[in-house]
């Protein structure tokens, strides 16, 4: 299997996790099966759509509508299993660290290719990776998740986007330095889980 | 009047009543006049707009401001006329009806003359269709109504964008599938109003 | 120092501070140093890119990362000195003002050259203006600020927006206009913050 075969299922199998944790999401606020969906949707698909408008490429699921196909499947099964078997939202966070990792590496890719200079290059990463989950908040009217303190997936995403900027400039190897990177996102994901890693909050000095 | 020009003044009406449903939420909220305007054009333009911008098409309102126009007239007036007549919301249900049919077939149309595939098309028809009210209760700051159990909103627009799609697809004329197709979504939103139809709502099983 | 040179200065200290408040915002929300500066990078850029992705222009900071990397630091320096130093909002009131004079300018001057019409032209302005404060206050859950009575916000930016419209259709010089609408913008909003000036709110009749 060559890598582009390898990137396009394993794109596919994160948007299938992102349509599901978007259902899990709407869930919780009443949502019926369609407005449901269509949160699987926004979750699965809103990252990479804003990139593209960024880019002003062609949208990647107006080409190609298999990914939408596969969102609303993933959403709908997720639906109707979630009915009859317990799903708890950590049996996706394997599956959704994998997630964030292949579109930061996907999205910063892209726009390295389209001559991005670095600093907005690693930035669409970063968009590419987290704005469906940010939709997802923002529809379920939350704060978004991906900012808050404890959680580092932002920061895993914007500091592997750099790191595969770094190793190309190093003249690594374009599939090196995106297994790389990949890993580097996916591992400090779930060490932050799991060993409550956080950066710094932000705290405000007040007048006395 | 030929089909065209009938399909451009009912697009603009739609447009007006979208504007009125965005000032009468934001007037919920202590916005003042400026505020509340630009509420009612991101409600009655947001759809529109945000279907143009996946499609790479100039936007519409700004190739043709009249639309920018009726919105802000729109707006203006219910503002003023809602302190000394009282304007119930359920008023605009039939009017947003329209608006949502009108809206939902006119952008999955164009979708489909953009050569965009067929489940592609119809989620631009539901983009079209419900955006400009999800922008709405989002600048509100409120869960969106169109994805909520009960209204069957976001549910009627996807349903007969499909509708219209699967009725080309059967050669049925361009117009004989649009009126199909409108009055499929003006009817199912007004009799699940009528008659609290509901879509199945997101039920979890939990462990015990 | 050219007028352009000039424009490029005022617009570079215009990110700066819309990204400190972006970070001031941010921190009352327990977001960490990464989710704070995507927050600030969201305020300072937002208003820019929602007008260059409808206006079909090349997305400003892609080009010209310059202005990311103001954003950034300024974020970052802000998360840092505001552990030390108290940083009243109100310290942020004049340079926020500024910000949104000059971003509204720009944002029609551009608008103006690409050919749009007027009134869409003008609320090109706004949308450069204050989509950046939107933004802010969706992310952190907030009901924007830039609608709210008492505020002036949109206000100022609409009606400066329209009066640099009117100036340059009488043959006001570009540079001339450019800076009374400027003055117009930022005098209205100090002085509504300084005298409580507010326009009328919504006020709905209800059934007696």
């Amino acid at each position: 299997m060559s890598v582009d075969t390898l990137l396009y299922w394993v794109g596919m199998a994160a948007v299938a996790v992102n349509a599901v944790t978007g259902v899990l999401d709407a869930g919780r606020k009443q949502m019926d099966l369609i407005g449901a969906l269509l949160v699987a949707v926004a979750t699965a698909l809103g990252g990479g759509t804003v990139r593209d408008l960024l880019l002003d490429r062609n949208v990647f699921w107006v080409v190609d509508q298999t990914y939408l196909i596969v969102a609303v499947a993933g959403g709908l099964l997720t639906f109707f299993i979630a009915r009859t078997l317990p799903l708890p939202p950590r049996l996706f966070l394997i599956p959704d660290a994998i997630g964030l990792a292949l579109f930061t590496v996907v999205g910063t890719q892209l726009a390295v290719q389209w001559h991005v200079p670095w600093l907005a290059a690693s930035l669409m990463g970063v968009i590419t990776g987290v704005v469906g989950g940010v939709l997802r908040d923002i529809l379920c009217n939350d704060v978004p998740l991906v900012f808050l303190k404890g959680e580092l997936y932002a920061t895993a995403a914007w500091l592997g986007a750099l790191l595969l900027i770094v190793l190309q400039a190093l003249n690594v190897s374009p599939v090196a330095s995106a297994w790389a990177a990949m890993s580097f996102i996916f591992a400090l994901r779930l060490l932050a889980i799991r060993f409550r890693i956080t950066l710094p909050a932000f705290r405000q000095r007040t007048e006395d």
